[in-house]
């Protein structure tokens, strides 16, 4: 660890409602940089709270959110499909000045939602980071070093909640963007949840009779297709309309291919092809610079 | 180089028609493991030639034909579009009881095209293997160690030729399948074809102001969009009646993911990513053995 000044808003108590990977990473990093000086993990399993306290993950874990009373500062770790629950639980706990958070990989229905229900000390963000590793035995303080944070404010956000909560990424590494919620989901849907979807789909294609003839074109591209099911299907469910607009642009692209397959326009094809291949190369020269993007954490318990 | 017992079949004179990746590794592995004596390289580029004999690639480098009248066995690895060309003008030098064979990504328009012609000593392989990189400096001995090579003889195919065309790649250190050729472009369209042109739709997908978002996910399902446009053009166009099968198969499972995603129906989304999900692990496990697959070559300049 390296010794820092201690930050000028570093936070009292920091509570993580989901210990997996994001979860106790987050934990991990915010122990490790004094961005928090104390980490309650929050959780459902007893057991698996206790193994990330021994492991130094957390200083203290707890199965009721009614032990977050004193947190400063929340960040809601849980799948997709539960982030609104426990914002929501975690509000009526928690004081009215604490904040709080998610790094939950769509942002639209659940700021909206929250907003909706007139939760004002909440701010979405989005910690583009993690790998395709569960749970906090893989945490690693490191994990958001010089990655990028999306953070999400709605209209009516107070804008100290925004600069804390910019703040506190910053202080585990990140760097941070804004963008609205429904502007991330779209972005989303493009560099990270149609790939997924893809990916998968490709997969599908192959039966026991061509297994044997997949390689490597094969296994890069269809990587991500292993990931958790349950996990993507939440996530996919909750960015229907841009993965629909997403899935659209994929399948007119797709066309267009197959229309100058069918004419024989070869330079045409090569065409189209170098038009991915330059996109590709910008993303590469980007991967290389100081800046580098990182993909959507997969929370998981 | 492990020491080992003459090869009972080992070529006299071994020619290699292109000398670039794919061309020179198999250069390289035939002079190391003993499956030919002598290795004349053919190619364009004198100095090349020269930079390649300098690196212990080839025996010899020419620049015509006619100095291959002595080679008993000669692979083709130029790129799909010339390889016909250059088996006919093989042919026509070499002795009638010379073998040919090439390393060509596509089979059917090859093999037929010969077939047609009335040249009755060529069979089409394909070794599946191969890296991004070009060009013999990037050769390697080891580079079809374990790997597996198709081999595509016709209906009118001699069985003696089939067997020292497998026999020869065996040496390489490949495990050889017979498909036709016909079978191995349909089953490549899926396994390769199809996954390179949807990497590269994929990231044509993908402006300015989404790029700085993009992550782990799109790393890994468009790495290969940075083929060489040129040489996968060839290869699609080669390929293009099975092409459009294979993007037919690939569209209609999107579409079925975009309806799934209009209903809200999660339990079905995630069962198709389920689908994915197990094929991919299904492509894992058969990756962990010892018997692996490897990609097509692409064969360069």
């Amino acid at each position: 660890m390296t010794t820092a000044p201690t930050p000028p808003s570093s936070v009292e108590t920091l509570a993580v409602i989901g210990v997996g990977l994001i979860g106790g990473s987050i934990a991990l990093a915010a122990r490790q940089t004094g961005a928090a000086k104390r980490v309650i993990g929050v959780g459902r399993n007893a057991d698996r709270l206790e193994q990330a306290r021994l492991a130094g993950v957390i200083d203290v874990g707890v199965k009721s959110l009614t032990d977050i009373a004193d947190a400063d500062f929340v960040v809601v770790c849980t799948p997709v499909d539960r982030i609104v629950a426990d914002v929501l639980a975690a509000t009526a706990v928690v004081r009215p000045a604490a904040i709080l958070t998610d790094a939950g990989s769509v942002k639209g229905t659940i700021c909206r939602q929250l907003e909706q229900q007139g939760v004002s000390n909440f701010v979405g963000s989005h910690p583009l980071a993690g790998s395709e590793k569960g749970g906090f035995e893989h945490a690693r303080a490191d994990l958001f070093q010089n990655r990028l944070c999306v953070v999400t404010p709605v209209e009516s956000s107070i804008a100290d909640h925004v600069a804390t909560i910019e703040q506190f990424w910053r202080q585990l590494g990140m760097r941070t963007e804004r963008l609205t919620p429904e502007r991330h989901d779209q972005i989303l849907a493009l560099t990270s949840h149609l790939p997924h979807l893809t990916a998968s789909a490709l997969a599908a294609l192959i039966d026991d009779t061509a297994l044997p003839f997949a390689s490597s074109g094969f296994r890069d591209t269809t990587r991500v297709a292993g990931g958790d099911a349950q996990l993507w299907a939440a996530i996919l469910s909750q960015n229907a309309a841009a993965m629909q607009r997403a899935l659209t642009q994929l399948t007119q692209r797709l066309d267009r291919f197959s229309e100058v397959l069918a004419h024989g326009d070869t330079m045409q094809l090569m065409h189209l092809l170098v038009e991915g291949q330059l996109r590709r190369e910008a993303f590469e020269r980007r991967d290389e610079g100081p800046g580098r993007g990182g993909e959507g954490p997969e929370t998981r318990d």
